[in-house]
């Protein structure tokens, strides 16, 4: 790897506060009027690895401002044909799982090998609870100073599409300024493992050792999409537990069947704390990318996500536009009571609502 | 149950040729004009218990002619005040694992305790097939020759959602006309279980014993959709390989998290061909539904599925008028082309589409 870094050490050093922050670029961001804008300009520096101009890049295209929605297409456009050179890992794991303690030492690991790692998240409830995962970037203090990563908090937004859509557009940014790892994180509110699945190559699967039975209450499909599940906090006497939880999952990951990727998942155990496992983590997915590059599974599986993504997005929007329309919103509920009462058929309600909708 | 069967009796005993057959009806039928097509009439003979009558009103809703479609509402609509009265049991299995023979047992079992049975399907093959799985009514012998039996094969479509709403429309005809266990059959082509499983009040996993590994190559989701895994043909030699099969299943069963029914799946084993483990069967079905009646779940899950449908009926004809649209048909493969070679984002190409949608 020979990034040119020196946009980042023009900023200043370690030492530093976090750069990574984008106070800096919102603020430079909202002084500009959209027309001002240079995005030519803007495309050169996030091509040249400044991350101040990632951030505001960032911004842009989490901007729910009309005005900004058409340079911000301009930005995304001119970024592409640079992107679609990382590798995007997905993490997900409940609250207490030790997620950016795990992140930081992964992302650590990384830099030591000379990567540069942005991590991006995907948090649906960080519009409700005002602050993402990812906010509090205390969490992941060395990582943070790092020259080589760049961390930025999940996009706010009224759905998870939405939120999904900016994700998306910022690893394609992300990627354009020399990023080549891009670890997204989610918190796994509702439906956003599956989102986050449907944008990376690698999806891992963080766990604590419990008290036995590992595998009740775990979301249903999750463990049908890792391509690996690690046991965090194994370490003193909570490795047994992790040994036993570990021949679970084995057993539990034995039950699906096999992904077309060739791959089969894997249950490892670290601790990310004292950065124990972590190393071989990375080995795996090393192993992943051999198996799936060989086969050709993962420039195939890129492709499927953009279709996927395609279609899903004209779906949502179509469904946007019809439940807001006036009529159908203000017949919708009266329409379910009656369904829900058999007063009429599923199917003679639909074609009324939709009638509306064309009317 | 004191259910009127005179009408049945006037049209000949078990001797004669089945009379369940739709020819009669379809001939009947064919020769009406729409305009002289009496609804009230039908509705009357539907209610009852007339099954020629029933299989001509099927024959109408299955209609793809669009002169038929409101006189299909019509008569749907009358009916709906009579439905809703019968269990809906869904069943599904692979090819050869007994699926006619066993649905023959448990109908004849009903008929024994004065139950009135109708089986339905769904299967999105018979279209391509040019015959359905219950075509060969000569598979279900002596229950097609049962007065109290009513035997309608799968209706044909191009859409697995066209076929499904048919057979939902089917379902309430049958209700109105007396029947009390409605058995909805599914090959388990494509999606074809979910949409069964989501019309229906319990849901019924036909296996076989295999060769050791039972749960390898068992489609997604499936096991999580059973209230209960029947293993059949467990008699003679094959005993002993079915009670492996039926730990195994109940192993599995164990890793997924409660449904909200209140009720734990159960595996039990059968000989459809000796009617051995039938009555049991039913006996399951009838410890499930005093379950779910009494905490309230089946009327809520009719419901909730009811609202599904509205919802689900609603979003298909969305995308369909979307993707039929001659400028999105004409531009569609070029974007997705675009896409999936990361030309153009999802979300511009998305946005491309949705343009051309409304221009």
């Amino acid at each position: 790897m020979a990034k040119d870094t020196s946009q980042h050490s023009s900023q200043g050093d370690a030492s530093t506060p976090p750069k990574n922050t984008t106070n800096k670029a919102l603020e430079r961001f909202k002084k500009q009027q959209p027309k001002e804008l240079d995005i030519s300009l803007l495309v050169e520096q996030i091509l040249s690895h400044d991350t101040t101009a990632l951030s505001q890049g960032i911004t842009l295209v989490e901007s729910t401002q009309a005005k900004h929605a058409e340079k911000a297409q301009q930005l995304i456009n001119q970024c592409l044909p640079h992107a679609n050179t990382s590798i995007r890992i997905g993490i997900t794991g409940v609250p207490g799982v030790g997620k950016s303690t795990f992140i930081e030492a992964l992302g650590n690991t990384l830099i030591k090998k000379g990567k540069k790692v942005a991590v991006l998240a995907v948090d649906p409830s960080s519009t409700i609870s005002g602050g993402s995962i990812l906010g509090d970037k205390t969490r992941m203090e060395t990582l943070v100073r790092s020259k080589d990563a760049f961390i930025r908090p999940s996009p706010s937004g009224k759905s998870l599409g939405g939120v999904a859509q900016k994700t998306r557009e910022s690893i394609i940014l992300c990627e354009a300024a020399g990023y080549d790892i891009i670890i997204i994180e989610t918190v796994g509110v509702g439906q956003s493992e599956t989102v986050v699945h449907s944008m990376v190559d690698f999806f891992l699967l963080l766990k604590l050792a419990g008290a036995g039975d590992e595998l009740q209450g775990i979301k249903r499909g999750i463990i049908e999409m890792a391509d690996a599940i690690v046991i965090n906090k194994a370490d003193g006497d909570n490795r047994k537990h992790a040994r036993e939880a570990r021949n679970q999952f084995k057993k539990a990951l034995h039950l699906y069947p096999q992904s077309p990727s060739g791959w089969l998942p894997e249950v490892l155990m670290c601790s990310a704390l004292h950065n124990e496992g972590v190393e071989e983590i990375w080995e795996l997915i090393e192993r992943y990318l051999d198996i799936v590059t060989q086969n050709q599974y993962f420039e195939q599986h890129r492709a499927e996500q953009n279709t996927y993504w395609l279609l899903q997005t004209i779906e949502e929007q179509l469904k946007t536009s019809f439940y807001n329309h006036p009529a159908v919103k203000k017949a919708l509920q009266s329409q379910i009571e009656a369904v829900r009462q058999h007063k009429i058929t599923p199917f003679a309600a639909a074609q009324f609502l939709l009638d509306l909708n064309k009317g």
